[in-house]
């Protein structure tokens, strides 16, 4: 029964739904069974465009790393799909929502549809699945920008079916699967914290168990390393925000009652309007302060305009929504130079973009939401952040002692393509040695 | 109440109605919530899809224009979304559907979700601003593959924000927020004129104040210009294909009953039907009197034949839609080297696409829908036009003659991915100086 | 009545729909509109994920093939897609659905919607035949990608045509038309015979027919040819992963009702587990006997998986579906060298994929479906196989000595964007003569 619990926890406000109260009498609601149907379908809907995520994931990381290193983060961003498929339904789904109320975690029983009491759920059991296992494919696909054009590819699969079959459920148990943390009031409507913060967290972990890439910092210096492709990174860019719809929209759990279908569509606005603003606002910081604008901060500030809203993205304003955008923008401007000058290499900007603008947006919660608190949020962003980092960066560092994680740099200079592939992402001369560099302005 | 007005207007005609009278009593209709719901639905999926359009556009250009011009029109495709996002919800909105029946514009009042009454509109109102926004950031993204190469970034913004939320908005209220040209019975179902011939006047009206790229006209010859990638310009078009179901099919405006569900089927097999007309017509038409077959072209083909049925995509019969089709793509053949000709240098071929095939869609709606006549038909055309390029000549020109709109010979020969991001958009070397040509045949 | 048929066909298995009997009685079901609009969405929504499988298709040749002819296929892909609109309108869809139960094929009268009895088929006909066309796109698709780099593109659209027009409706109204291999009781659900193998039979003739490509056998060992681009690939493959939840999801051909609901949600998580096991399939072999891993060959491994669950996405249990993606996996791994031995050129392997796997997909139907037995699952593989290689090799042949169907030395050389398109697909140099070939191990 946690399963449902989620959907009971997001009635809508009193304000919106006031004024229907007499309108939405019997005779005008949809048969019980159309609800289930509008139910399923918003899951399974929404679901494909979060599933098309990892593809926007994939497109964004591919033209965000160097030609040499294009071919290997396909493989990861594939490959990391399929994985967690596989353990969201072999342990993960249950280890989610299996638990009891109050619990740390779920059970450890294997997945499997369950409709024999469909009416009651109010959805089918299939479809959730689906939408709940494109949540945890997300996490993962964070952790592989992050580590891209170093880390060997199955080390990351490890890391991979470890995070999507039990860190991410165990610590989403504790919200969405009505354990402590739900208990204790926290709030986090479609993941900042849950699904972003747990991928940011992951991939910081691993980013400093592996080091910087080979002559990124020289000289004590930051060198500016041109990723392949922009117009991929663009189009990874805009898919994801395509897919933030689904992400979302979806998370309204219900679209079968006039409330429900109001409230996905404002959920749409939100999540659309935070965006626009994080673009806007890198967009003009950018031309202010540095004179140039630079193309992946801009396409970041989207990301992180997205993230910040995805804790809340049905209760603010307009107004507020693109405040909240801005802000996750301005993150990503202010604290992605702040990160490089921790030695800190992440090649996408993940970590601004989905642990950072994830905290912010889980702490703005309580600006639109009255029954959430600052302490309570809090307390969740904290307990996210002791578990999902403690854990990796044990894993990590076994890994590393282990069976190791980093290619061998002759490896990475020869670019991961033909050293774990053994063919290279392009068929025209990439640039092994070295790549172009900015001139200096 | 002009919001609604749109939706009345679009009565499914008599012909198709008559079958279902008697079928149709009450009880097999579904509840009002349920009609209310798959209302709200079509505009959110189809919202989504047209959103999509914006990652197509963003392909088929940056496919389109050379290398080292790669980034920058991704950084403008990508912006121009996120402001017309931010003007629609400023002004643009209320600009279109807050006027007086008959009326030359809307209110300048801010647009915020009003569901009050919400079973009486039929829709939640959030997802009909969604579905119209979209609308709004396609007619920019026409602008920019006109101007691409050689406009400045801060400009195109600029004028982005002023077409987004003044010029497109005004011209859009006559019609379909109830306005004088509506009164008069004009037709434009999906936006042949609103959106594409908006758009189209907007990026010739550019396009003559900007003159065209260095190297483009050599001794009084037009040199072809090579773009940077084929295979992303293609994927731009089936994106832009896909998204033109979103597009005419959501303008269906409701999905709710039998009729309109029926329609919207129709509306995607005309859609669909004439853009293949418009890939085989080119196809055709260049290897008869060319001998050889520009893919470029093909894919203008596509898109002609989708801008010319989208002023009427339910009534004609398929025979009809694919004459329309066909004509598109005859008129990209034909007219995009008389373009060429007159020296007005557009990139993506968008002026014989978006602005002529979008004439010819609004003009041919009198073949299949009885209410529409020609003089009228005319009428918008010609409205539109004097409206959108007088205005836009105007606005152009101030621009550039107070803070300039176009990279200067140095900035443009280099790039402008060097000249205004300060890094290129691929990591290998491209081409800086000039381009490959292709060989005299 | 043939077009009903195919659905009537497909009732739930009693064990999922007993527990219902007593839940769903006659007031908590959706009123007759509903459940036709329900139905008629699912058919424009999933038709259009598979109409964007086209442009999957696209990248993934694109990816696949040398720079040299990436235009090339591109303009093919494209042209494809628009031939098969058009003759499914023609032809296609009334020789398919057009015919007398128990027939040999239907009829050749063209199609055009008819819904005036629009409730008793209990979905608007226009989104069916949008539906049904999307399929026979694919198994154009199929075509091409195998014999890319060699074929010239007017021999192609011949055959184009006369595989969407003729080929493909006349074996699949033996199926689907409620013909004589229905009446048999064949069952393929989506269609990984009718189809995907049907797509391989054509590409196996055409790869007879056309031979190698220059240099891909020498002194009798067979050269790695190197894709230009492994994330459009790698692209191309997601996206036709996102297509498959509506190829095979759509094929449930109704979504409303709780059961046909519940039978979409499942036939996700079914399709999705086929793919992700047999991507983990090809990745562990891959590492297991080769030390490297194939990227192409993992992509292959997912649509491997796909098309094998294609035949019977509803009933397996989870487990079955993994077992099923896995073995089209293996299929992949194993017999993608063994045509590469036999001298059969695939560049996309397409054959591996489609044609085999299909046919694995349509023999273990019985493993979960009662109704259906291996002796006539194998009937109908071997029918297909007659019919579709039989006549598209007279075909190809046919072709060959009329008008010649391949390139010269010279052309293909050159590349087919330079000999057949006049411009090359990218603007940058790419290697024309030969291609980087891969170091020994």
């Amino acid at each position: 029964m946690g399963r449902i619990f989620r959907k009971a926890a997001m009635v809508l406000p009193v304000v919106l739904t006031a004024g229907f109260a007499v309108a939405q009498a019997q005779e005008t609601a949809p048969a019980p069974d159309t609800t289930f149907i509008f139910n399923t379908l918003l899951f399974l809907i929404m679901g494909m465009v979060v599933m098309f995520m990892s593809a926007g994931f994939c497109m964004l990381e591919a033209g965000s790393v160097r030609s040499k290193n294009a071919a290997a983060i396909c493989l990861k961003n594939i490959t990391l799909y399929a994985i967690a498929g596989i353990m969201v339904w072999l342990v993960g789904y249950n280890l989610i929502y299996g638990g009891e109320e109050g619990g740390y975690y779920g059970s450890l029983a294997m997945w499997s549809a369950d409709d024999s009491a469909a009416l009651d759920t109010g959805y089918s059991a299939g479809s959730d699945w689906f939408f709940q296992m494109v949540f945890v494919a997300t996490a993962a696909s964070i952790v592989s920008g992050t580590l891209a054009e170093r880390i060997r590819v199955w080390p990351f699969f490890i890391f991979t079916a470890i995070l999507t079959g039990f860190i991410y459920p165990i610590q989403a148990s504790w919200e969405w699967g009505a354990g402590w943390l739900d208990a204790k009031g926290f709030s986090d409507f479609a993941g900042s914290t849950l699904v972003h913060a747990t991928g940011g967290w992951a991939a910081l972990a691993g980013a400093i168990a592996l080091g910087a890439r080979k002559g990124k910092y020289v000289d004590g210096k930051s060198v500016t390393i041109l990723g392949s492709s922009m117009p991929l990174a663009t189009l990874g860019t805009f898919i994801l925000w395509l897919g933030w719809f689904g992400f979302n929209g979806g998370s309204q759990l219900a679209l079968g009652s006039l409330d429900d279908s109001i409230a996905v569509s404002n959920i749409f606005i939100n999540t659309n309007m935070a965006a626009c603003a994080g673009v806007v606002t890198v967009v003009v910081l950018s031309t202010l302060l540095k004179g140039k604008i630079n193309l992946p901060m801009v396409l970041n500030g989207a990301i992180g305009g997205l993230v910040a809203i995805t804790a809340e993205p049905l209760m603010p304003s307009i107004w507020l929504a693109v405040a909240i955008g801005a802000a996750g923008g301005a993150v990503i401007f202010f604290v992605t130079p702040l990160l490089d000058a921790m030695r800190i290499d992440d090649v996408v900007g993940a970590i601004p973009a989905h642990l950072c603008c994830g905290i912010l947006g889980t702490m703005v919660v309580p600006l639109s939401n009255s029954d959430a608190t600052f302490a309570v949020q809090a307390l969740g962003v904290g307990a996210n952040a002791a578990f999902v980092f403690g854990i990796s960066i044990v894993l990590w560092f076994l890994l590393k002692f282990t069976i190791g994680i980093r290619t061998s740099e002759e490896e990475e200079e020869l670019g991961l393509d033909m050293a774990e592939l053994g063919a290279p992402g392009y068929d025209f001369p990439v640039n092994i040695i070295g790549s172009p560099t900015v001139p200096a302005e």
